[in-house]
């Protein structure tokens, strides 16, 4: 990498930080927990925060911030739960970045318990630029193989949590669920793993239970 | 995105093309038909060339690039087909250039009839950056979904070719094989595309076949 790349880049994520830094303060303050979702491209995001919409919506009141780089679908999808939804089309860029967040920040109701953002498929560069989240899960689908963690370990090793998806392939693949938990691990060794399948509900409510006893220490935390 | 981002974005693309344009003129010059295989993660691009070379190895010289973040799994993989290969580890960097390609140059045997290369596994910024290659090929796998080429538009409107992987899980899986192939064309009508299963060996033989033809193409048209 050139020397003018690499300040250039340090910029960016310099300023994203201190921007990051001021969202969380801002929303953990309000008592909401902010989930960014990371993933590869049809990891099953979307299909995930509707599973975890119709498990949440009941008690708690949620809202889901969408990154694609073309089109509106998956905050239409989002929306169809009854779920408020604001998507952000990037055009072109493979990642958000925290003052994109930012500018939907005023729209955000005050008595919101949970903010998701569906970060742009993509297993790289997302990793590198902190979104004011109080929880980051990076979700990896079995049909993209049990090599991935160490193949594309920033992902992983900022994460809080790993979410295993579409479980129910399982018999279907090549896909060893113990190398790849073990994999994980060995570079992250904080992370909470959950199995999951949106398709049979595999996982769903240990994986909701977590993200509610997050809520919980947070408001605690801040009461 | 700020003016200084963009004025070195430019920059690197402008000297990549450049170093791309000719890597590309001496590797057809010498009838080398170089081949950049793109997808997300674990969309079955080893694999694939796995497939390929047990098909063209008899006939033809192959040799293939690999890129990836971290390790050298896929280059042992393609060695132990008897393949040569070349491990390029980014160290990060969320896709191949073309300068990363020139420095494995020298070592390219001249009598080689493929290159292929398989780029870091994403499916947003590889595509911005011409390797010098002859084709390009985006691979979608089944599971990832059949709404992806209208998401992540560039890679399938930049390329010659899509082939669907993993075409045997389809019976297990809500994707519309009609509905992504006529998005592909909607954005690509010049697309050659591949409906292929590593495992049951469906489409191989077309796959492999376009590829012989388009050698003769390139041979034919530099005698």
């Amino acid at each position: 990498m050139e020397k003018k790349e690499i300040v250039v880049l340090e910029d960016i994520l310099g300023s994203n930080k201190k921007i990051a830094g001021q969202i969380r303060k801002r929303l953990e303050a309000r008592g909401i927990l902010t989930i960014n979702f990371m993933s590869s491209p049809g990891a099953g995001k979307t299909t995930l925060l509707e599973k975890i919409a119709e498990r949440l919506k009941q008690n708690f009141k949620m809202a889901v911030i969408e990154g694609d780089i073309e089109t509106e679908r998956d905050a239409e999808r989002i929306r169809a739960k009854g779920i408020p939804a604001w998507q952000i089309i990037t055009g072109g860029a493979c990642h958000l970045e925290a003052k994109m967040v930012a500018k939907i920040f005023p729209d955000i109701p005050p008595d919101l318990n949970f903010l998701f953002i569906e970060n742009v498929g993509n297993l790289i560069c997302p990793a590198s630029y902190d979104l004011g989240e109080s929880l980051r899960c990076v979700l990896l689908s079995t049909p993209e193989g049990d090599d991935k963690p160490k193949k594309y370990p920033k992902a992983f090793v900022t994460s809080h949590c790993l979410i295993l998806t579409k479980a129910d392939l399982l018999p279907h693949l090549p896909f060893d669920l113990e190398r790849a938990k073990k994999e994980a691990l060995e570079i992250n060794p904080r992370l909470e793993i959950f199995v999951t399948s949106a398709l049979t509900g595999e996982g769903l409510e240990e994986l909701v239970n977590f993200f509610i006893s997050s809520l919980q220490k947070l408001t605690s935390s801040h009461a």
